[in-house]
């Protein structure tokens, strides 16, 4: 177990928890009848990737080209790199393509898909595209009934390109305070890309890929019909943001950072900790929770809830526990040298400070460590 | 030059502006008359460790013991750890000992204490030890005159481990909201470890170092006399928080991301680009600052400061640009492809995230792709 021998602070998955996850998530899916794209700038990690995609058709999504090349070496072909395309990657998609990659990319303004015609032009190249539309109005995307869509799937088109279909993400879901508000969010997102894809459609356009997805819109969507598939990522591992949302509890959390105390403050009643944000990172999701999380839930260290007990502080290496509400710890159940386990605000930031996992309840057929690629 | 060539979002530092940080620094404090022991956890590059390092002594100051492994096998053999040693890592210090590191480790309690000697006689090594104090309350350290402070000392040395002295660190010195704090935060620092030596020496021990430090510390001081050594790190690059401690001024900051227009928001006047939180970090230091510079300063590809026009929103792989005012943009200005760099908040944070940097004004002796050591 590297529970207590692991050099601190660690990134430890719950191989356990991780799969109760994703067979829910499936299950989920599999009951609204659409299928999953993962999104694996959760995990950036082939054997959770295969795990994920038990039973679903094979396709990817990534959010840099650096995943895309790794998991493309690891044989998954089918990949959507789902951040808008920046015109100087453009080269080094047509060298993935060469390398047999089924890329599709995205876009959402008719500036990018000009640059995109031009370099398909000068690299001889057709490149694949989804239209991105907005639904939440949180950050990018084609208002839907905005005639720009429909024109620039012209553009590409006539300049020797494909259009897929659309895409939306609702992020937006993140900042719901209830269920309902998210399950409203997820017909939002539902109908932004139906009305899209009819728009395309009457324009012509085949626009099979209508394509949505953020964990918490998957998690509480009531119809998905006319959906093509749908992109999660954190359901994977789950983090305190979910909870804090009701997309999980607590314990779902599959993801956690080992460390170890390294000394008190007795006047304070508070415990120092050898994770601090270069391990749990910066992330601060449950700020404007009803439960704020401060850097992370404190576990034990076989990873048993310690309840209202935080990381309330940190520096680069160093973290400060306390108790939510002020009280002192009782520092004498926090001995030097005894290792928790903190649970992180948000899976895909704290995985992000780590270039590898290390796997509790592994089984026999995982190995003790997963490498995560890392860069862009 | 990587500016228009280079993989986006990437690392960026600028040889002419470290070297006049460098050369600054080494100027304040030669006329002070105490050598630096430079802190490696913000460049965490051997390179830049060495330009450091010209006309010092050549000890180091680093964070984690990845730091120590990879300085060391550069040659940098002289080595504190500065974060109070966990039990678990005892192991692995003895280890690097064995390998003819010079290791110096820190703790401030007697638990710790404890431990340390416990696993001195197991692992029949010596390990030497600065005991920390606290000068500002944030963290860690003893209280100056707690008599614990020498009975540890106590215990270490009969338990067969070294005191080599006290150290301290005033974080808190970034909180301050004026350069006269800081200057009194200097004084409070130096008076605090001289005053633990002073107990440690009346009670029998040479304690030859006392070491403080921190960059806005190391800038003000007036008067550092019965300080040995001083450490500092983010002096190397400078940053925002810097900045707006009147540090140093936006221009002199060395590290920077690159990043490329992806999109508009055309309703907001807002620009999306390809480097979010990932690229960032999540550090929001300038957040209870004067100026909220968002996550971060946008400059021109040639570094020249846009002024007023920062990072206002960040997810994983995106970023959105937008006046600090909130009056929209010109996106005409902003066209999709123009590439862009980001002075960071906090440089720590920044460049911890990534696995390189790329030189600009490198000269003729400097690589064009300087690594960072990552990890634990």
């Amino acid at each position: 177990m590297p529970i207590q021998t692991a050099a601190t602070p660690a990134l430890l998955v719950d191989r356990t928890k991780l799969e109760a996850n994703i067979r829910s998530m499936a299950e989920r899916l599999d009951a609204l009848k659409v299928p999953l794209r993962p999104h694996l700038k959760t995990c950036k990690n082939i054997e959770i990737a295969r795990m994920t995609l038990a039973g679903q058709p094979g396709g990817i999504t990534v959010s840099t080209m650096a995943e895309a090349a790794y998991f493309a070496g690891h044989g998954l072909e089918d990949i959507l790199y789902a951040v808008g395309i920046a015109p100087g990657k453009l080269e080094a998609c047509a060298r993935m393509m060469d390398q047999g990659v089924e890329l599709t990319l995205i876009l959402d303004n008719p500036d990018t898909a000009r640059s995109a015609v031009e370099a398909a032009g000068a690299l001889d190249r057709n490149f694949s595209f989804l239209l991105e539309v907005d639904s939440d109005g949180q950050r990018a995307g084609f208002v839907p009934d905005d005639p720009a869509l429909v024109e620039t799937a012209r553009m590409l088109e006539q300049g020797g390109c494909t259009v897929a279909g659309v895409m939306t993400h609702a992020g937006g879901s993140y900042a719901c305070r209830n269920t309902e508000a998210i399950a409203q969010m997820a017909e939002t997102e539902r109908a932004t890309v139906v009305a899209a894809a009819a728009a395309l459609r009457e324009a012509g356009f085949e626009a099979p890929v209508t394509s949505i997805g953020s964990t918490p819109t998957a998690t509480f969507a009531r119809n998905l019909s006319g959906v093509s598939e749908v992109r999660a990522g954190v359901y994977l591992f789950q983090d305190l943001v979910m909870a804090g949302l009701g997309v999980c509890q607590p314990e779902d959390i599959a993801l956690s950072v080992l460390t170890e105390v390294i000394g008190h403050r007795r006047a304070q009643g508070e415990v120092l900790v050898d994770a601090g944000w270069m391990a749990l990172s910066r992330d601060r999701g449950t700020a404007n929770q009803d439960t704020d999380q401060g850097y992370g839930l404190v576990c034990t260290a076989a990873g048993e809830i310690l309840e209202d007990t935080i990381v309330r502080a940190t520096n680069q290496e160093h973290g400060i526990v306390a108790n939510r509400d002020g009280e002192p710890l009782d520092v004498r159940e926090f001995p030097v040298g005894r290792r928790l386990r903190i649970l992180p605000n948000h899976a895909c930031a704290t995985a992000g400070q780590f270039s590898h996992y290390q796997v509790v309840n592994r089984g026999r057929d995982m190995p003790e460590v997963l490498e995560r690629c890392g860069g862009w």
